[in-house]
């Protein structure tokens, strides 16, 4: 079945067009998936798959056609709760975990025909960046197997970089979507805070986790957005804003529009290939017509800062209970770093809660004068797996905190958040671009995302 | 003088009329105020606020008339700055300070032409509810000397009781308003989070400070409340919500609307005085046509538990500084329980937010069924100043825990809360009512709090 479609828009049109079946194409997929290196699938749906691509299929051919994401083959990040199928948050504690109900992403991609095809690989509870800590073994970066895929959502930016599936779902409290997204050389939104309902995904920091898809393309990623975003009663984070369509900006280009690069903080202490790429996608938007300038946000490693503490004490409160009942069934990773969210005093968090409304403010005003602002995902390319320590130009620093580094400031802000593929380094490990953008304005972020893929044919595949 | 009118309504339309003027008002004034014997004022404008007026009378003889404040005397809780006029927070670290900006709603009251006649008294740094603590002493009961205002804003009750002024604003981050609104006998008004501006406003607690109006009756509440609401960027909390003519209600009556009356929490452990004034008060909606039902909000406790803990943590970080280098400038009943600040533990202050939202959700869902809820503002009537156990029917408790028992719970879940009075006990003392609302829809609140203070003429004057 080498001849499947490579986008999710492309195969789209293709089941619409029948030029292909939805039973074919879970077919092959499901065949690609049996020979995975990567480990990117706690479970694999199988006959359910199966089942449910036969049932798109019927309806197509009856002419029930419920929209672009009709017969489309999709993975969830197995944190996200599925009725009836297992959801492990790739912990021994939920290894035979077989929910009652299913998320409300999961329930609303069901409602518009997208098929499932399986639950994918995540860090041990999601807290981590790697993604090679799970009880059910690291992923492994189809780029160069010796190597992480990222975290927590690896097994997301795995299954799509590897063409197991046309979109996946992660999560993102401190940079889990795009950091796999940019390590996998996939695309990867971390919409705005409330944008996407949580109703049913395993909490890692309720005021900072996030859901979104990663997909090949920017096109497919706002395609699968369209379906997910939208104000759920359930969660009580979610924020009541109208649908829309967020392709709808695909087309708009950039000429006249406005760029901001952060003239700190972002570029420190990244990697000499990393920051050569990322000067490139600038120079790519100049020659389509944007203005770039340089812009300040103050404060960003008190943000940083204040984000990681909220974390840390979110994720202790989240697993107390079993840290206290059943600590040996942690890995010794997860565990050691839960336990560290115990000690910090309430007046911190305080002080870290309101240091995020000033940055969300502080982003806000710099959004005034620019419409995004464009930066690096990661300051390094994928590591190996169990690595631990890293030296970027002479500044050592931990690989997790390395890789949660650039990406942790909107995770507390809120703000959206998007990573690109912006080619590679010499090795052939892929670089990710992140493009930040005013709350609710996921549509701009897409729209430059766009031009720049098309400018610069940097498409996953 | 005994002429002044007795509402701000009512003054407001005789200074239109030219029936008086503001120079004599703001001079009619200043004299009570001489011979006022609450200690309700720290500072007291003088020389300026005679100026103002004679500024607000040039205008309004030029035909230059601002609105409903034009000329109307009103007074600040000194914890929000006045330029060029101290604000001291009723604490020895700030006896001198004069602050060289004002306040948001300092300013948005200047700009309707209300005149400021003093600052008035708050219990030290706004963390108490007994109003007895300030480093200006205590303020006295207008009913009888011997008892408490109440607190944090104790000065602003016992101005606007003792008609010292024709409005006056506090916060309430715990029952602040509410509390000497109910113990001193005037309409307090605690309006949605993010309602009023806070910039400018020395804080206790930023995610749970409400700044809101205490005047003699629902219509003048009303009509301050119309003057500070609105937008400010200004302030990290701010909403971004559209201005109103909180007014709009008054005349609407409450037949055929449903008022809910919880059966737990808010009846347990009160006063049987009290509860037979608030028993009353549902008799006279009933007459008014309004249907009244019973309730149920769960977990009240752990709300009140949560909102206490994040008083404790945000009050210790906002003094942090202040209590390592100079503890002994305060007081020692503010000291200690600054100190407790110290101690929770982030996760906990974590879960206590998360109680805020799912305690939020409950109060929207009951507010899906019933216009408001009605409850007593407090379980007990004003205690003697520096009594600090309460024995109420058995029950043993600490007065400040029980000032603040039934008003805490919509500091954290930010819901309009308006404290009307409604009689008083055998011996003379105001007991209060609260009006709990849908948020941002204060108007209601005034509508319904209009109507019974018509039908059962419970004005303070």
């Amino acid at each position: 079945m080498e001849g499947l479609p490579k986008t999710l828009a492309a195969l789209s049109r293709a089941l619409r067009e029948r030029d292909f079946s939805p039973v074919e194409v879970v077919g092959a997929l499901l065949k690609r998936v049996e020979a995975d290196e990567t480990n990117a699938f706690i479970t694999v749906t199988g006959e359910k798959s199966r089942e449910a691509a036969a049932r798109a299929e019927k309806e197509i051919l009856a002419g029930e056609y419920r929209g672009p994401l009709h017969g489309v083959p999709v993975a969830l990040k197995d944190l996200i709760f599925t009725e009836g199928v297992r959801t492990t948050m790739g912990s021994a504690f939920f290894e035979d975990h077989v929910p009652d109900h299913s998320a409300t992403v999961a329930r609303k991609l069901e409602e518009v025909g997208a098929i499932l095809i399986g639950k994918t690989n995540t860090h041990e509870f999601a807290y981590g960046p790697t993604g090679d800590r799970s009880h059910f073994g690291p992923t492994r970066n189809p780029h160069d197997p010796a190597r992480i895929t990222g975290g927590s959502s690896g097994g997301s930016g795995a299954a799509v970089a590897a063409s197991l599936c046309y979109g996946a779902l992660g999560s993102d409290t401190g940079g889990s979507i795009r950091i796999p997204a940019a390590l996998c050389g996939v695309v990867g939104m971390k919409p705005t805070f409330g944008r996407v309902s949580k109703h049913g995904v395993f909490p890692l920091s309720w005021t900072l986790d996030h859901v979104g898809p990663l997909t090949r393309t920017v096109e497919d990623n706002a395609l699968l957005l369209n379906a997910l975003a939208g104000f759920d009663l359930e969660d009580p984070h979610s924020a009541d804003r109208p649908a829309e369509d967020f392709t709808r900006n695909l087309e708009r280009g950039v000429r006249g529009r406005t760029i901001g690069i952060p003239k700190e903080f972002y570029f420190e202490h990244i990697e000499d290939e990393v920051e050569a790429r990322i000067r490139e996608t600038a120079e790519v938007f100049r020659s389509l017509g944007a203005w770039v300038q340089e812009v300040e946000i103050p404060n960003l490693s008190q943000t940083l800062k204040a984000q990681r503490l909220i974390l840390a004490a979110e994720a202790y409160a989240v697993h107390e209970e079993r840290l206290k009942t059943a600590p040996e069934k942690f890995g010794e990773e997860a565990r050691q770093r839960l336990l560290d969210g115990e000690r910090p005093k309430a007046h911190r968090y305080a002080n870290a809660r309101r240091q995020g409304l000033l940055a969300a403010r502080e982003f806000d005003a710099v959004l005034e004068s620019v419409d995004i602002i464009l930066t690096p995902t990661l300051p390094i390319p994928a590591t190996r797996i169990d690595e631990r320590e890293t030296n970027i130009g002479g500044h050592e620093e931990r690989i997790p905190s390395a890789l949660t580094r650039l990406t942790g400031p909107t995770d507390l802000t809120g703000h959206p958040s998007l990573s690109v593929p912006c080619g590679a380094t010499a090795a052939g490990l892929p670089v990710g671009l992140q493009l930040i953008g005013r709350r609710f304005d996921e549509a701009t972020l897409y729209g430059y995302a766009y031009a720049y893929e098309r400018a610069a044919s940097t498409q996953a595949l």
